[in-house]
C-alpha cells in the first residue's frame, strides 16, 4: 500500500510539474505576443500563432494523463479533488495561450502598420509585463502551494484592471485621433490581457481552495 | 453488479438532465439580456445580473455531484470520460452565463440611454436570437447525443460569426456617428455573443467526441 501510495504521489507531482511547464510556455507566448504587437514584428507574431498548437497539444497530453491516473488509481477525497483541479488549471492555461494567440493575430492583421499608437505604447507595455509577472507567480503558486502568493496574484490582477481602465480612458478622450478601427483593436487587446490575467487568478484561487478548503476573498 | 451498474446509469442520466436544466437557465439569461439591451430595460438587466449567481450555484452543485459519483463509483474508460466531459460542459455553461451577465451590465451601464444605436438593432436582435437558438439546440444535443445536430450547432455558429463581421463593418463605416464610446460597447457586445456561441459549439463538440471518439471537423 505504501508503494502504491508513493507511485500515486509521484504521478501527482509529475502532473503538477507539467502544469508549471505549461505555465512557462503560456508566459513566454504572452511575452512574445506583446513584443510582436509593440514592434509590429510579423515573424514573432507568426511564431506565437504557431506555438499555440504546441500549447494545445501539451494540454491534451496532460489531461489524458490526469484521466488515466484517475482511472488506474481511483483516488477519493482530496486526491481526487487535486486531480479535478489539475484538469481545470490546464483548461485555464490553454485559454491563456489562446489569448496570447489573439494578441499576436492583431499584430499580424495590422502589420506593417503598428497596431498600438504612440500614446498607448506605455500602457500596453505595462499590461504585457503585468501579465507575464502574474503568470510566473502562478507557476510558483502551483509548485509551492503558497497561499500568500496566491492572494498576491489576486492583488496583481488589480494592477491589470487599472491599466485596462486607463486604456479605455485614452480611447474615449476627445483628443483620440486614431479612428474607430484602432479603437476596436485596442478594446479587444485590453479585453485579451484582462481575461488572460483572470485565468491566472482563477488558477491561484483553485490552489488556495485546494490547500485551505476556503475560497480566497 | 447489475444493480450497481443501474444506479450508476441513473446518476449519469441525472447529471445529464441537470446540464440540460443549466442550458435552459443560460439560454433564458441570454434571451433576457438581449431584450434588456435592446429596450434599455434596467429591471430586466438587474434580473439577469442577479440570476447569474443562481447559475454559478447550480454549476457548483452539479460539479460536486459529478466528483462524488467519480469517488463512489470509481468508473473507468467511457464512463469516466463521460463524467469528465460533464465537468467541462458545466464549466462552458457557467461561462455562457457570465457572458449574458456582461451583456446585461452594458445595458445597466448605459441606462437610460440605449446602448445599441438604431442601425444596429437588427444585427443585435439577430445575434441574440441566434445565440438562444444555438443554446437550445445544444440542450437537445446533450439529451439525445444526436451527432448530426452537434454538427448543425457548428454551422449555426457561422451565422453568429457573420453577424459579428457585419457588426464590425457598421462600426468602421465612415458614416458611423455614435462616437468611440458606443463603438467600444458594441465591440465588446459582439465579442460576448461570439464567445457565448463558441462555448455552445464546444459543448456540442464534446458530445460528438464522446459518441464517435472523433473530433468534429
Amino acid at each position: 500500500m505504501a508503494l502504491i501510495r508513493s507511485v500515486f504521489q509521484d504521478e501527482l507531482d509529475s502532473v503538477s510539474q507539467s502544469l508549471v511547464d505549461l505555465t512557462s510556455m503560456v508566459s513566454a507566448s504572452m511575452e512574445q505576443a506583446t513584443t510582436a504587437i509593440l514592434n509590429s514584428d510579423l515573424n514573432l507574431a507568426q511564431e506565437v500563432i504557431a506555438a499555440d498548437e504546441k500549447i494545445d497539444d501539451f494540454q491534451h497530453e496532460i489531461d489524458a494523463r490526469i484521466i488515466d491516473i484517475i482511472a488506474r488509481q481511483q483516488p477519493v477525497a482530496s486526491d481526487l479533488r487535486a486531480l479535478v483541479t489539475a484538469l481545470r488549471m490546464s483548461s485555464d492555461l490553454e485559454r491563456m495561450g489562446d489569448l496570447s494567440h489573439h494578441v499576436a493575430k492583431i499584430a499580424r492583421l495590422r502589420h506593417p502598420d503598428p497596431a498600438v499608437p504612440t500614446e498607448l505604447i506605455q500602457t500596453i507595455t505595462s499590461m504585457g509585463s503585468a501579465a507575464v509577472k502574474i503568470t510566473n507567480k502562478t507557476g510558483i503558486v502551483i509548485t509551492t502551494r503558497d497561499t500568500d502568493m496566491a492572494l498576491e496574484v489576486e492583488r496583481d490582477d488589480d494592477e491589470i484592471d487599472n491599466l485596462h481602465r486607463q486604456l479605455i480612458g485614452v480611447l474615449i478622450e476627445p483628443t483620440w485621433k486614431h479612428g474607430i478601427e484602432t479603437a476596436i483593436d485596442l478594446t479587444l487587446l485590453g479585453r485579451y490581457y484582462e481575461r488572460y490575467a483572470d485565468h491566472a487568478v482563477s488558477i491561484s484561487r483553485r490552489v488556495y481552495f485546494l490547500v485551505t478548503g476556503k475560497f480566497a476573498s
